[in-house]
């Protein structure tokens, strides 16, 4: 294509609305333009490149053996009612009433939907296993969009759901779309790791997620580089920094203290010169409507996701002041375990074993010294905090870190969630009805994309991987005018478009710098330059990441490009 | 790939639903199932099928210089209230409110947030023309869904823009549509004609609907067979059928007479003896609130579009009986022209130059003879009457044809519509503010499929084009179990993929005729049957279509289909 003729709006400064990498280079180089918070046009740029990457995804799909369909993004509310996520979706899902006045709402996922096909339509063992997938819109009403495309309330996924007679077909299917998701993205050019993620409270024994390292992700991931331990910080296990002293000796008696204005566990730390270790942190937590006490060290942090699997919840939130007050008599900054009795007290691995330490009296200004685990008050132990800095792995002691990162795929046993719920039952060979087992996975399309510029960019702008670049190669003539330039640029032009190769021809009467500042923008992979040397048969070919530059006998340019991409 | 392990749910019954053939022969076939009214999932044979018939749209488009964009279903209520299409589309449109209660609506069509992408960024004519295009899904709330997927209230659609700097450019990016659209709609086998069409009321000054013939369809369009007229019956102009019986002589007075109980024109023919053409007929029509007395000849009927066209409105309707009684004193059986002061009085063409003629008296109960127009009351004349049967080409006085139709595309001069009311205007070679002049052209997706199904098809199922066909052959082993048929079948599927055919191994443990049915059924252009005949050498090809059967002998079979499709 010629660039003289395409729209390809490329700014100079970066947009003051954009704060992170990709979604500054998004609109800078002209890909993308917002329409409202959350919704954005894409652009010719942006949609070329998201159809080599939605062409990538449906090759290694196929390859798989799924089968391509495509879901409506109007659902009716009752197959959501039914799977009764109509509820637990809450403001994220997009409601509508339809001119008869029935209830719609815009597909955030398609369990409900594919389920009701696969029940409408499965009755025997001999159909399954059965992969299906498509490549669709979503919509998700994001109460903080942000980031570009990193957070919208419209976006493109692959989703795909396989279904199967016994947990070992759905190993299987799991294991195929691993490998499909490890062989997509390594296609797309992406640095990732697969991480253990958490499967969601109703049921589902494994999930991964693939994640990419980035600031300009929201996810937490913890890795230990010496055992390959990956998973999501939500669901990471570790071993804590030991106590940072000592507890006190001897079988002592809880004794309350006067501790007026302290209310946080750093005031009393402060108050008692006595580590945040020495302290339980009293937090009181509703699971599906339930309260919890939930005890922790005084240094660590609550792990909802693993708060709500522990109480087998679907929602899970912190109490609310007045509920506080109602149920203990006290503030939030007073609470403790001795004296409980209108709801379970569990507690953090990190407190087993340990004691005479401070909590709350469960009285305004008052809190409690000598106070351990067991004796004073009764408990159950679950692993419920989050891995903290310092923390070391679980297995083998050697450190953990913990990185930012972009999740771009997701994959996940759903079991028996929806087929139950749903109804999704086929003869076995037996004859006797089976509920049908259920997997599914999803990848964001223009997350791979996004986390591709978030990975690769410098200064000048994107420099994107070869197969989902908008254009493998420019072809620029510094001068459009000097007709020698322009015949020569023609001539390796289209013989690269002859040689399959994705090319683009600068023949925009511009000055070379602004020509060389905008493919260096959007990313183009190579540059091949006709200029000064072409009066020695050279052009110079430029590699868009590491700006080498190399001067190539113009009839040797083809094959010098087809051999590096 | 292998039949036994797709997704290919066949029926053996015409579902009680489904009125049309291509709703019956989607849902036997597999290739679609309802979700809600006028909400599908397209299943794997639909889905490969829409994907062909994207590729060939995508090509296409490309070949005219068009770019591909995406733009967001979800569209804020601003851009349409800056058009002022948030009002006029009414109930057809989806409308949402997002978590904060802000307007959202799902994009019905995309002139709006076209024209503020051109509007952000287009500021030179050096930047014009532009064609953008996307594939991508519309929604309409129809009242009646029906008919499968030809009237549904979620499609993909094709939908380009043109931008150009004068109406010489828009002329040439309209000629561009209707090349491409005839290259598109011949690549997917169809038979269709361009007819003229209305271009509303509100601007546009030229339009094409691509229509193929059809009982599914709800449009009507009127051809000549001679002179190659071609219009939407909207729009259609012709030379009435003359008066059944001359107009009585000399210059008589109006007369009233009772007509007692008589309110049709019908009633009047039977009661006066005279026929239909003898008659005035008197419509009350309103145009954006403003009432119009419409007369025609008595076995006339009006065209709205026409009407609407010269009332310059953009919506029309009928007047109710409750405002008609307070205009007129009258009910509608007894209305007519003389005395109207307090509206306009429009008369169609056919009727100048009559005389002597009969309407009502705007009394109940009674009409008047004698009525000429021009004389007894004072009417303008336009073109406003549908073209009726009986009725001859307008040009040449040939007899014309009306035909049910379904549209599959549209190609449409907006002219300053959007640019006009949403301000877009670029700077011409003397830096002088010009407003762009656009073009807005569209293609119905799953229509292409649909009026290929109802194009071809015969009793067994359907017969679609090679091009757009989810397989182009299916290879059927009769017996499975025999391993030369297999292994016979096996070598010509593997050469077929390998030649580039997309074929379809047939591996069922199936009987014969079920395997036949459902290949018939699905519509796949070839067959390759590997039975008895294997001992001479030989396989059995069968043209869908046609039924055709040959032998091949197997070391032919590839050459011969690929010399075929």
């Amino acid at each position: 294509m010629l660039w003289s003729k395409l729209f390809i709006p490329t700014l100079r400064e970066n947009p003051a609305e954009a704060e992170v990498v990709s979604h500054q280079l998004l609109l800078r180089g002209g890909y993308i333009r917002q329409l409202a918070a959350g919704i954005y046009n894409y652009l010719f740029l942006a949609q070329r490149s998201l159809l080599k990457i939605e062409k990538i995804v449906r090759e290694e799909m196929d390859g798989i053996g799924a089968q391509e369909m495509l879901l409506p993004a109007l659902n009716p509310a009752e197959v959501w009612q039914e799977s009764g996520r109509w509820d637990v979706m809450g403001d994220n899902m997009f409601r509508l009433k339809d001119r008869f006045g029935r209830d719609l709402c815009l597909g955030m996922t398609h369990e409900e939907v594919m389920t009701t096909i696969a029940r409408g339509e499965l009755r025997s063992y001999k159909q399954l296993p059965q992969i299906w997938y498509q490549i669709q819109t979503k919509f998700r009403d994001e109460p903080r969009p942000k980031s570009g495309l990193l957070r919208v309330r419209q976006f493109i996924m692959k989703d795909s759901y396989s279904f199967d007679l016994a947990p070992e077909g759905l190993d299987i299917a799991y294991e195929k779309h691993r490998q499909a998701y490890c062989r997509i993205f390594d296609r797309c050019g992406l640095k990732y790791s697969a991480v253990e993620a958490h499967s969601g409270a109703m049921g589902g024994s494994q999930s991964h997620e693939f994640m990419v390292a980035s600031d300009a992700g929201e996810d937490f991931v913890v890795t230990c580089e010496k055992t390959g331990y990956a998973a999501n910080l939500e669901k990471a296990v570790s071993r804590p920094v030991p106590p940072a002293s000592p507890d006190p000796d001897g079988d002592l008696t809880p004794e309350e203290f006067h501790t007026p204005g302290k209310k946080t566990i750093a005031d009393i730390a402060g108050f008692t010169g006595l580590p945040e270790t020495s302290q339980m942190k009293s937090l009181i937590m509703v699971a599906d409507e339930k309260p919890y006490l939930v005890l922790l060290r005084g240094d660590h942090q609550l792990s909802e996701t693993k708060f709500g699997s522990v109480a087998g919840a679907a929602e899970v939130r912190p109490a609310r002041p007045d509920e506080i007050r109602e149920w203990f008599g006290a503030d939030p900054g007073s609470l403790g375990p001795i004296g409980v009795k209108n709801m379970p007290v569990i507690a953090d691995l990190a407190l087993q074993g340990r004691k005479n330490m401070i909590c709350g009296a469960n009285k305004d200004d008052y809190h409690l010294k000598n106070v351990t685990p067991g004796e004073d008050f009764q408990t159950r132990y679950y692993d419920l905090r989050q891995v903290a800095p310092g923390d070391t792995s679980l297995e083998s002691g050697d450190p953990l870190e913990i990185h930012k990162t972009v999740e771009i795929g997701h994959i996940f046993k759903l079991g028996y969630k929806y087929s139950q719920s749903m109804g999704l039952r086929v003869l076995d060979e037996s004859g006797k009805e089976v509920t049908v087992i259920m997997g599914s996975y999803g990848i964001g399309i223009e997350r791979i994309l996004c986390t591709a510029i978030e990975l690769y960019h410098d200064k000048d702008g994107m420099s994107l991987p070869a197969s989902i670049a908008p254009f493998q190669v420019v072809v620029t003539p510094v001068n459009i005018g000097d007709l020698g330039q322009r015949e020569a640029g023609e001539k390796i032009y289209k013989g690269l478009l002859a040689a399959g190769v994705d090319a683009l021809m600068d023949d925009r009467e511009e000055r070379p710098g602004v020509k060389f500042k905008d493919a260096d923008l959007i990313g183009i992979p190579y540059r091949v330059t006709l200029g000064k040397k072409l009066a020695s048969g050279m052009a110079e070919v430029v590699e868009r990441r590491t700006k080498h530059t190399v001067d190539v006998p113009l009839d040797q340019v083809i094959t010098y490009i087809r051999e590096r991409l």
